[in-house]
């Protein structure tokens, strides 16, 4: 382990937090809140922690895919650690536990919260709660399309697949920046947009602009206790169902839309099946919610706002449905696991992962049926290497153990069966919400210390796609070769 | 599809059945029950039909993979058609899904019941129902043992991997007559010991044979409404234990064991992992309920026999789990989903499957952690094929896909999330029973006809490896070649 650039990388990483926490800072210093101490302390900490790390550049810059790992999983722990500094120092989150859990839930854009009243927010750590959201979404792009190898961008799932010798820092960086450059101004462009949209449709530029920060991570905390809900707008459901829906396609394809392959990027198979996908439970929750609201449309609008909530993992809500039938609570949590596309803002599964899952599992029971016939896997129009088809696979395993081992421990607090099982999918797929005492009208404060510790690892290991997190874990990662 | 082929070898089973279902005839006739006229057409049915079916032997005796799977099914879903004729004809059970559903359920020794009253059938009834377990249990040994290939008895999960040219049937019988002499001879044995054991302990004749039938193929249906805590006996709990648990090792290991490898036999890794599950989570949930029951031994007592009985998909009841806290009920939902070990009449994924994702999986983490690592993946000290585990995770994903399926089906009733899930989950594993409206002192009564055919086919999807169920509703299944 080269324990002296892992912590260059880690510092460099500190630096970019403090000065984004300035933001906030600047926030609270015009409002004259209380948070102030509180960002202050963060950001001083961060830059000094920062700047005591980045002191020299190592003259040994080689990292592999383990470093690569553990900067990974670091930077996304520890940041959540500072981040809850405000949180807690300025009391507005008395338990420091609690604190953390709010923004890890913030920066991995799971948008679960243990606030029982957030409209008794100040408004800088209003702010900085969906800042985090903004800032993990951004985080999770690079993360997802620069940091892996391009070529497998929307194909294969590995991260970091870094070969040996893993790459030098400076080739790292430099591909970041060209790819990073354009992503980033997609994620602004897209956001500034919502922004706009939101304020034209009424809304104040505070609520439009912390909204399109939650909207953009496909995160989902809102200012409102009632969530979306709260505006009573059919337009503002509009305008963030749209959004939603955007951040949760592959960046990739608005990148061949940008260099003008908009035909290629129309013919994207995960795509379909995203759209198809939303379709389908809309259309079939629709139906059945349809006794319970005025109207087709009306209940289309709740409809489809709960679908594409759930699906992108964003998790806003504008309607209470566990008051609906069950059937259309199941086809929620099923979109729940599914998630959005590889390559966007939002958790889950991922769209192309389950795919991949149904393309095999077919030509499976076709093996079974005919041993002769040898049928090639195809996705996006390419064949599947076997290898892909493995490792998401083993992807699926490790996540179900991951999932298994979360319920069980969970289930030490004596919550329902649905509570804990539907609270680590949520958490796990980075989605928000979920049923029963975690359902879209409470929150997950009740939930015990170790239990949100449990529900953090969650998030965190959902959003960094579970290797990072679990080589944390692994011996293997620590042991000397 | 070789039409004539497939509707002789049903023939045959029907014969066989026919012969068997007079057991009960003969009992109905001595009792003077009303269920005579119910088994007597149901053995006149299958006989003339057997009858019919087996005129002639085809001169083309070829059958492919496609063929075995079809008649796997189809022998598994007719005899249960024909097996719920004697409680639909005598009124036992009046609605006649009702009755397809608990002779599914006892055949593919699942032990769901939609009955309330239990007590109230007649003794010819009960035996059948009883004796449908039995018959089962039978069935599957044959059909995993004898029919897989041998040498992959444990360690391929691959089912009638029939080479082409398929197996003629004239190999395939001597085959089977080979493994299965001594597989019944094993069952017998073991069956026979145990009412021994059940009448010594001071059972009636009738109740230990019947419950021995339901132990042997890890069934579940109990003779009484409180199941075996109507005995309200520890020894009659631990017997039953210890034979649950025996049913639940691979009958291969017994095979080992009289033909003199009893060392060879006790060094299987498949049986450790048998034994360190149960044995982790009996201490798991005794410690955890021990607050409810007076001393350890007493606590002792119902977590082994729960554990014991849900692991190995047996589902007999002596405590209502639902009382004992959520962390217990988790664990026993856990192990429900792992099932017992492979080539035993128990259901579930099955120990060696659960094994081979696990290991799978730690080297998949590994994989990512040093990617020029490579770790060959071990079973039974033997290495795996890439193959097996490719095969392994292709069932696990089929799995997943037949039981959201199912769930999203089941959500149409309006139970709760809860019991839609271990309805499905109970079912699909082959247990009995599970949480909520589906725990341990409810039945399956309330569920819809449509609900109800569901879950038929998850009993039978789960008792044969997903494969033949799902091969019946495929279209490369009847298309030509």
């Amino acid at each position: 382990m080269n324990y002296k650039m892992v912590a260059y990388l880690l510092g460099r990483i500190f630096i970019i937090m403090a000065v984004l926490m300035c933001l906030p800072l600047i926030l609270a210093l015009v409002q004259k809140e209380d948070t102030c101490v509180g960002f202050i302390v963060a950001v001083l900490a961060q830059l000094l922690l920062g700047f005591f790390l980045c002191k020299r550049k190592p003259e040994n810059s080689e990292i592999y895919a383990k470093e690569g790992l553990v900067v990974v999983a670091g930077c996304w722990l520890l940041t959540s650690l500072f981040g809850a500094l405000p949180f807690y120092i300025s009391g507005e989150i008395p338990s420091f536990i609690d604190a953390f859990f709010e923004t890890v839930s913030g920066f991995t854009t799971t948008g679960a919260t243990i606030l029982n009243d957030i409209e008794s927010l100040s408004m800088s750590a209003l702010f900085w709660r969906s800042f985090t959201h903004w800032i993990g979404g951004m985080g999770v792009l690079v993360f997802v399309l620069a940091i892996m190898p391009k070529s497998h961008a929307t194909q294969s799932m590995h991260i970091m697949r870094a070969e040996a010798p893993g790459p030098q820092v400076g080739k790292l960086v430099s591909r970041i920046q060209n790819t990073a450059r354009i992503l980033y101004a997609i994620y602004i462009a897209l956001t500034l947009l919502e922004v706009a949209c939101l304020c034209f449709a009424g809304l104040p530029f505070f609520d439009s602009l912390l909204n399109s920060f939650s909207t953009a991570g496909t995160g989902g905390f809102a200012i409102k206790n009632a969530s979306i809900a709260a505006y009573d707008s059919a337009v503002v459901d509009m305008i963030i169902t749209v959004f939603m829906f955007l951040f949760g396609i592959n960046f990739s394809l608005f990148y061949l839309m940008l260099s003008g392959s908009i035909l290629q990027a129309l013919k994207s198979e995960e795509l379909h099946w995203y759209l198809g996908m939303i379709g389908v439970a809309t259309l079939l929750i629709t139906l059945n919610i349809l006794p319970q609201y005025k109207g087709f449309l009306n209940a289309l609008r709740y409809a489809v706002f709960q679908v594409v909530s759930v699906i992108t993992t964003t998790g806003f809500i504008t309607a209470d449905y566990e008051q609906w039938p069950v059937f259309s609570q199941t086809i929620l949590m099923i979109l729940l696991f599914v998630g959005a596309c590889a390559g966007s803002t939002g958790g889950g599964l991922k769209v192309s992962r389950v795919l991949i899952l149904i393309k095999a599992s077919f030509s499976q029971m076709r093996q079974q049926i005919r041993p002769r016939s040898v049928t090639a896997l195809h996705l996006e129009g390419k064949p599947l290497e076997a290898g892909v088809v493995t490792t998401v696979m083993a992807y699926m395993s490790i996540y179900a153990f991951t999932f298994v081992a979360s319920h069980l421990l969970l289930s030490l607090d004596a919550f329902s069966y649905a509570t804990n099982f539907t609270a680590v999918a949520t958490c796990l797929n980075n989605v928000g919400p979920g049923l029963d005492a975690v359902g879209p009208v409470h929150n997950f404060s009740d939930f015990s210390l170790f239990s949100k510790i449990i529900l953090s690892f969650d998030m965190l290991a959902g959003r960094l796609e579970l290797f990072p997190m679990i080589a944390l874990l692994s011996p293997t990662t620590w042991r000397r070769r």
